[in-house]
């Protein structure tokens, strides 16, 4: 809007987001996009001079998960196995579509290696570091994009998410995360974790900037941020103790969040979720066969070349019967079709994103709590479910770490879902 | 036609049906559905006196396979694992369009046990006899399907077609077979032997009967055979040994339909098809991978209920890594990407549907060629390529058994793809 109006120019704008991540102190960035970002924000800057607008993204800095094609540059999915990989070819389509909406990429950003966890502290830069507390995890895997935004360097940022990574590293350090619906955004271009199960995601500085970003993704028209998408909407509070969070700052934020939802003329009502309890193992099983399948040559020639503890976890999948593989395929096809049948009478759920706050690095445990399985938890049911989802960040009562609490669409899409995420925001 | 014109009753041309079908000769019927059948037929007779027709299957006498659920009938997928099942709670998707069509259900059909197998000779029930030769087999698994509509006992039946259990029986028996691409039509209510390649197929008398299933099973509308979809429509003929005919009546056979496509104004390409070498491996990891989940159970508590080659074949990959499955769902993919690319400047491909002829029953191999292999060799390419395909008839040159031809839609649809079809008729 700024840019638009001409108050900021993109030259300007893109020069002050390079600088910021050029000092960024969290190690979400892995590399940094100058000239080229230099050279299109002067095109971008030109364009407007003349009067061509592309849209709401136009001049706006954007990062890029480094497990995404960006033209010219090599996509090293944090990891030493494609440290010498060459460029790739050609931009992603989401970002080809970023870029033709106007966007500027200014930077490649930290992500655990080949995204296959959750905290965001093993790569092979090393780990990503929370803006809200250095000493502490992202989450992950998209860290870097969540570091970037969080730290106020760009607006938006693009993510990936398997299980959950992007909607944990926002809740984690006080951002919006967006997981579409499966196969609404295209994954060509991007470096796979689990081709059944990937999605592009976006991480946004505010609801508004997500909506923008979805909305120049999907090619989807019509957004407005105006209706009020709130009342007598029919919210879904799942119950039983596997939505239970650890943290009793995150369960009162969700009280708080279904309040203000109830205060705007939602309806809630409690829903429960058939089959949740094993979905971590379903989980589990696809994306263990998927990943070992893509890794399997590399781990069999070079397993130095990769973190330890990816290798070792990744190893650990390399017996895995394909019936075992089969049966999970089959029940995640199920679970999703009986929670759609299920939850048919309401709009949309509300849940925590994540059970606990950003751990501290290095710990692997806390009280009792693997923390690694702990933060994909509460995310990962919906990817199987094949259902979108938002984080969005909720203020502590505890005036501590960030909290986020997720929305997830049963029958509002993603437009709707977003303009329903908008009333949680606390101004 | 002569329904509707009240030239034939639908009760006469069910009893008519039913009476065939009791005398059938081929092992072709597992179930009579004669009171339910006489039951309907006298309805839609009712009906069409009060004025109201379903339309063009209004009354008429169809088969379904015994690998698809017919309301109150056990399904026993020709299997003693099978023969105590209580009755199917619903009619499959697909019958009951059929049936709300106006067809009229007669007869549960022979299969190969559990769909598993080409040749049609391996059920509890024992093995379907050709009706053009009783000594030789069907082809399979839509052995029974085939062998009805063959023999003249219907017009119209539902198959299933994986990797050609459709066109292998057609092009052995004499029939139409058509396969619609992957998806077109619901597989719910049919059990499974490959969920990610099984297909609802449909044999039929002629080209015109095909095209009327289809409509009514798709709900496309605007159906016409009138259409010339022949002049100027490009159409591909692979080139390769992996295509060539073992039968030089075969071999001749294709090159007559050939040239009938030509006289009509077609225009004839050679193509190549990358990868089609390996198809065969990636469609049987992606089966046998698929059918021994299902089957696991079973086969653990009670192999003695299964036809013994049956047991032994699934049993062969009990022990498949599932990285081998991902791999073969991933070349699947690429593949079938690959065979898009290439082929995306013709309409429809020409090719034989099987490599030789209806073989005599209890010969696994002829002149060095494995019967049951060979009879998938030429069809599974299109199922994994997810091409619709639809096998004709074509007169053998020797007089001897039938011999299938087929065309598989690149650019063409199924509507367009049997109007070629229509072209190929010899008069």
């Amino acid at each position: 809007m700024a840019i638009r109006s001409g108050e900021l120019s993109a030259v300007e704008h893109v020069e002050e987001a390079l600088k910021r991540l050029d000092g960024d102190q969290h190690n979400a960035v892995v590399q940094l996009l100058a000239d080229e970002a230099r050279r299109e924000a002067r095109e971008r800057a030109d364009e407007l001079a003349r009067g061509t607008w592309r849209g709401p993204l136009h001049g706006v800095a954007v990062a890029v998960k480094d497990l995404i094609d960006v033209a010219g540059v090599p996509t090293r999915c944090g990891s030493n196995v494609r440290r010498d990989v060459p460029p790739a070819p050609a931009d992603a389509p989401v970002v080809a579509r970023l870029r033709a909406a106007g966007a500027v990429v200014v930077a490649k950003t930290h992500t655990h290696e080949f995204a296959y966890g959750a905290t965001g502290d093993v790569a092979a830069e090393g780990p990503a570091r929370n803006p809200h507390d250095p000493t502490r995890i992202t989450g992950g895997s998209s860290s870097g994009s969540a570091a970037v935004v969080a730290a106020g360097h760009v607006p938006l940022a693009l993510g990936t998410d398997t299980g959950g990574s992007v909607r944990t590293p926002a809740a984690h350090c006080g951002v919006v995360g967006l997981l579409p619906g499966f196969g609404r955004l295209p994954t060509d271009g991007v470096f796979p974790l689990s081709e059944t199960c990937d999605h592009v995601g976006l991480l946004a500085a505010d609801v508004d900037t997500a909506a923008t970003g979805y909305q120049v993704l999907s090619g989807a028209t019509g957004h407005s941020m105006q209706r009020d998408e709130v009342r007598g909407a029919v919210i879904g509070l799942p119950t039983g103790a596997y939505w239970r969070a650890r943290d009793p700052v995150i369960t009162a934020a969700v009280e708080s969040a279904a309040r203000r939802l109830a205060d705007a003329g939602a309806v809630l009502v409690e829903v429960d979720t058939p089959g949740v309890d094993g979905m971590p193992d379903v989980y589990g099983s696809i994306v263990c066969a998927e990943a070992y399948t893509t890794h399997a040559a590399d781990l069999a020639t070079r397993p130095e070349a990769f973190q330890p503890i990816i290798a070792r976890r990744i190893l650990a999948n390399a017996d895995l019967p394909a019936s075992e593989y089969v049966d999970a395929l089959r029940a995640r096809r199920r679970l999703a079709a009986q929670w759609r049948r299920r939850l048919s009478t309401v709009d949309a759920v509300l849940a925590p994103t994540t059970p606990i706050r950003a751990t501290p690095l290095g710990v692997d445990e806390v009280d009792g709590v693997r923390v690694g399985a702990a933060l994909l938890s509460l995310t990962l049911p919906f990817n199987l479910a094949r259902l979108p989802a938002v984080s969005i960040p909720v203020p502590p009562a505890d005036g501590g770490l960030p909290v986020g609490v997720q929305v997830a669409g049963v029958r509002f899409d993603e437009p709707a879902l977003l303009r329903l995420a908008a009333a949680l925001v606390v101004p």
